[in-house]
């Protein structure tokens, strides 16, 4: 995250600053959720709804789009530590990123958004995709890779299908699935289901 | 799909009136496909696309709501027959639906957006999943029960994540797999990838 243009002295005003940018990316967040879309979302009813200035918005942000890629990267958590030792653990740990990512309502409800309108702002998606999708996807290819060359893995299925099978499930449980908090056993669960399979 | 108002005579005029209600209900499709959301979608700009006029369209619908309900209803293939023998038979079947539905670009994309306003048209969406979406999930319920009932399915996993499992892979790959089209054995490979598996 770009905080502050280089050059730019502030002394001693750094807890304040974090404070006014924390409020700034809530305040993004919050009225995505809320159903303004991007081309609705204004620099003015983010910096009224943070209650900050528009000047402190455009003083670490050159533009709209560089916020919502921040506040959008902010949804998503940083790649769990794996500790490569059996494929299952690291896939369990990379599943359960997901569920924690998913667990708040809001952030859910604003990521649904945000990759509705990805027709319509696919600079601003792609930007967020590298930046905060993709890694996790890759991460996850190549658990399933090193499983595969191990053994812990079918060769013959193909690192799409498995990928399809674990994330899609979890998928599964966040758009579909009952109510209310996803259970913290849920990628434990997802991972055993679909390493051993449905059929007894 | 109502098509007319009871009571109201229309002699011969049948053929043609089809071709108009298909003629609108793929300008309504078409338009949301380009991103035209449900607020700014109007019966005007749907008329116009339609090369009908407004009356026509009210001839047959009351409202613009009932008309996307209508619309959206289409995107969804009927049930196919589900032979009742194998339960891994049954779930290719319906797994299979969802990969004939996802196959065309405009409607997928038309589901992502519609699925997406969800949260501001709770009731319109309310009523396509329940006359689309909920008896696709409930054939696919009761083909798991009878799977594990048979003891074709493992009992311990319990229906919502055989569902998940089924039904998020087929998910992903709408979504996230590789662009064109969905290959003709996806359900199939799908099927026996969750029912033996991804462990060797």
């Amino acid at each position: 995250m770009t905080i502050q243009e280089s050059g730019t002295a502030r002394p001693a005003g750094r807890p304040r600053s974090e404070k006014a940018e924390k409020a700034i990316i809530e305040a993004t967040l919050d009225l995505i959720g809320d159903g303004m879309g991007v081309s609705e979302l204004s620099i003015e009813a983010i910096a009224s709804k943070a209650g900050v200035g528009k000047t402190t918005i455009y003083r670490r942000w050159s533009s709209k789009e560089d916020l919502i890629v921040d506040a959008l990267s902010t949804l998503k958590a940083p790649l769990p530590p794996l500790t490569g030792v059996s494929v299952r653990d690291d896939l369990i740990s990379l599943l359960d990123a997901m569920r924690k990512e998913a667990g708040n309502r809001r952030n859910r409800c604003v990521m649904n958004i945000a990759m509705n309108e990805a027709d319509r702002y696919p600079r601003l998606m792609e930007r967020f995709m590298k930046r905060a999708v993709e890694p996790r996807k890759e991460a996850l290819r190549s658990v399933i890779e090193r499983g595969i060359a191990t053994g812990e893995l079918r060769a013959d299925l193909g690192v799409d299908m498995c990928v399809a099978v674990l994330s899609g499930a979890m998928l599964w449980h966040t758009k579909w699935g009952p109510a209310g908090d996803l259970p913290s056993d849920l990628a434990e669960r997802v991972v055993d289901a679909a390493l051993e399979g449905l059929a007894p």
